[in-house]
């Protein structure tokens, strides 16, 4: 069940279609998942959303492509996005997450969420050593 | 301002001087942080965050220690917990984040985000592809 | 699945028919959606929240239908309220939102939830020019 | 730092003077906090909240008063409001909560916001068994 | 669907074994729910996970068991996680909660998010008499 | 405190002049607010941050600039950034926001974050009435 309708031909639009090629090429694959399939009823966002996308986890940056989809992941739990987590959790396998490592990975979120609302029921005072903004 | 004061002499009580003795030499610093002092006003409490904490962030794991400061940073975030933002990012930066890993960590977080809520706000249907829970 | 059994004919109680007759005269539908039926096991409570959302979405006010609802969808949203999310929208649609502006509306949320973490992230300080407490 | 300026004189305004009239019987005490005396710029804001609060929080019903507060400082926690985990902090130990049961709530709220990333983390399909909606 | 596939006989490993075996002793039922049997992919986590539940919710402590499971339901509503929603309402059901708490409990969960949503949008200054920290 | 410090002297970095100069120019202000002074750290992150706040909220659009504001308010607030709550309330009122209508957003907002928890409590069935997916 979903807000917006998947379009029934998206590939029709030529916008959607040199999307879809990217994603295909970018990702040596046929598979198109619905997030792209459901955004393509407004060409503009799919473009803006798949760029960013590509830009930042598609291409070599300063960390590798396995952390960066772990710490996606990590938001996607946190903020209780179930199709992000499902998605990312498959990237991430796909790029090489072991068991053990995703049984790491949900281990550091659940300690996280867990002195993240003691800290916060606390309001412990920050240490002014902690104060990167200072000269 | 916290609801729980910190403790004047917290190091009095054994228990807790024995937690505080375990930080400084996992650490090899002399400073103790808030968090810990804070929940110096129970003793047990102390005892098991700080046993859980060492036992996944401090020990040889499946992922190494920068990774893992990175994800917890990222949890904090999403969970909008001041303290901890300032301790893990301070403490990710002790394990070598530089500055462009910092920024691109800060980018992941919020492109993960924007993508949690794109998500969410549409209610995409999660791809049969994607469940692992299938045989 | 509920953590409630939806009653079976709650209209058997009057307090609940009173509320239900008032959804149909107000909404000029036969149609009561299950967030109203499920409440229907408490009538204090039904009859609490259904004066709440009647008084202050149905009633002209300060602010037009249509951008009342664009902003109860926006919060289901980040409050990752599935119910709400479609109610809301399924509202905000029968107010008028075109496709274009339900693109928008989640192309704002979407980044909105992008420069909330990335300001939580950085711990922003606020601007003084911002305090609207100052005299 | 706010976003609304705390009125100079908000007993001037005689239903603003009714409400804090009775929030200082109700608690039998003179002291107003902020909440109010910030919501005191729309007095009809301010009415409906108080009743609410004072309806659900401050008459005799189902669970004791002190269970009501522990509840509403979890959800404070859980929702990172500083305000609420202030004030109803301060409310649970007026109504008598003792350092080693504030200990426990906080323990109690750090565990299960644990499990909750960790089942959220690995979407674990709900037990029928479970279901309240089920004849 | 599930990130972590439910493993076919989990009991074959003898230490998934003695955390099922004790969650029958302790819960006095042959019943295991799906959380448990899922965490069986990794028994450290789950040793862990158990333990500290079993702690906590299961042993006499500062708070009777009916409110530590109402705490628990409440800061699961607000980190919106469906299993721990359902599994927790269950269990609070299982130690006596009646309908008119229930509904209470729910009552309070919403109306605490309502002022936690007000205080935070008003960014209401904290009270001094409200600070624990000071001396 | 911030985890990143604000640069002393951003725009000697032509990359972040040439975006502080579009900021001045695209509101008509010599008032560059702290968030992009922040982000002058990494040009690259403020350029499309920037780049995508302007497109969205700064040009002529499908919604009027003022409901654009409150939207983002809203999500700010339900996303509990300190920051955003500010800069986007300061905003609104720059766009025309009357306290009135403060009042109603902050009002709506609560409202919401009250039926989001009470029908995730109640984990209500979404109506296949509000189904958008369905043909």
């Amino acid at each position: 069940m979903s807000t917006r309708k998947i379009p029934a031909d998206p590939e029709s639009d030529p916008r959607v279609k040199a999307v879809f090629d990217d994603i295909r090429a970018t990702r040596r694959t046929d598979f198109i998942n619905n997030l792209w399939r459901t955004l393509a009823f407004d060409p503009a966002l799919l473009e803006s959303t798949w760029g960013e996308v590509k830009a930042l986890m598609a291409a070599p940056s300063h960390l590798d492509p396995l952390t960066k989809e772990m710490i996606y992941v990590a938001v996607s739990i946190a903020n209780a996005c179930t199709y992000c987590i499902h998605s990312h959790t498959a990237a991430a396998r796909a790029r090489g997450m072991t068991d053990a490592q995703h049984a790491e990975l949900l281990a550091i979120v659940a300690l996280a969420a867990k002195t993240n609302h003691l800290c916060t029921g606390l309001q412990v005072p920050v240490d002014a050593a902690f104060d990167a903004g200072a000269a």
